[in-house]
């Protein structure tokens, strides 16, 4: 058995000031995480799903950005709200939230 | 097709000074990743496998710490010469590289 059954990555990276491409820190980034964090406790799915702090996961323009493994389903404009819809449907009933997913094609679009 | 066909995730996390837990930064988690980065971008492995910065991955004590999904397999104690091996045996060759595994039950001995 592995050992986290569902591992969520939040990109909390910071960009100075201005920066064109934006970051997740100043739209939330932490504060996702840390509902999640807090939630996953309450709801006592940690230890077994872990909500992680992740760097840069380039795809700022998708802030807040989160990734959940093993299946690595991408979510894209996460904010505090949408947390515990991702907490019910996906981690729980393994039902990803189509709305907030960023689709594959969206990646490979942007890719110069 | 999934965006990353290896997601690598290295912690950096950063600890006070003198922290019993120690801290994967001040064994050289910024180096590693730099050197994973380096090297994926150098075999034409990037942007299909990518080297992520982690915030703390809740195994300090055998940091540096390094999990890669999708197939989740943990690696401790590594440095900056280990990977060229992972890279080589587990991301290029699909064979983890055993010596530097950390083995579940470990995780399970250390949990309270």
């Amino acid at each position: 058995m592995k050992r986290f059954e569902k591992h969520i990555f939040v990109c909390e990276n910071k960009r100075p000031e201005g920066h064109p491409k934006g970051c997740c820190a100043d739209k939330n980034g932490v504060e996702v995480r840390a509902k999640f964090k807090k939630r996953l406790k309450e709801l006592g799915l940690s230890p077994s799903m872990r909500s992680n702090a992740a760097g840069c996961l380039d795809a700022c323009e998708h802030g807040v950005t989160v990734v959940i493994y093993p299946e690595q389903i991408w979510y894209g404009n996460v904010t505090v709200d949408d947390v515990e819809e991702i907490i019910q449907d996906h981690l729980i009933k393994n039902s990803p939230v189509e709305r907030l997913k960023i689709q594959d094609e969206k990646f490979n679009k942007d890719k110069k």
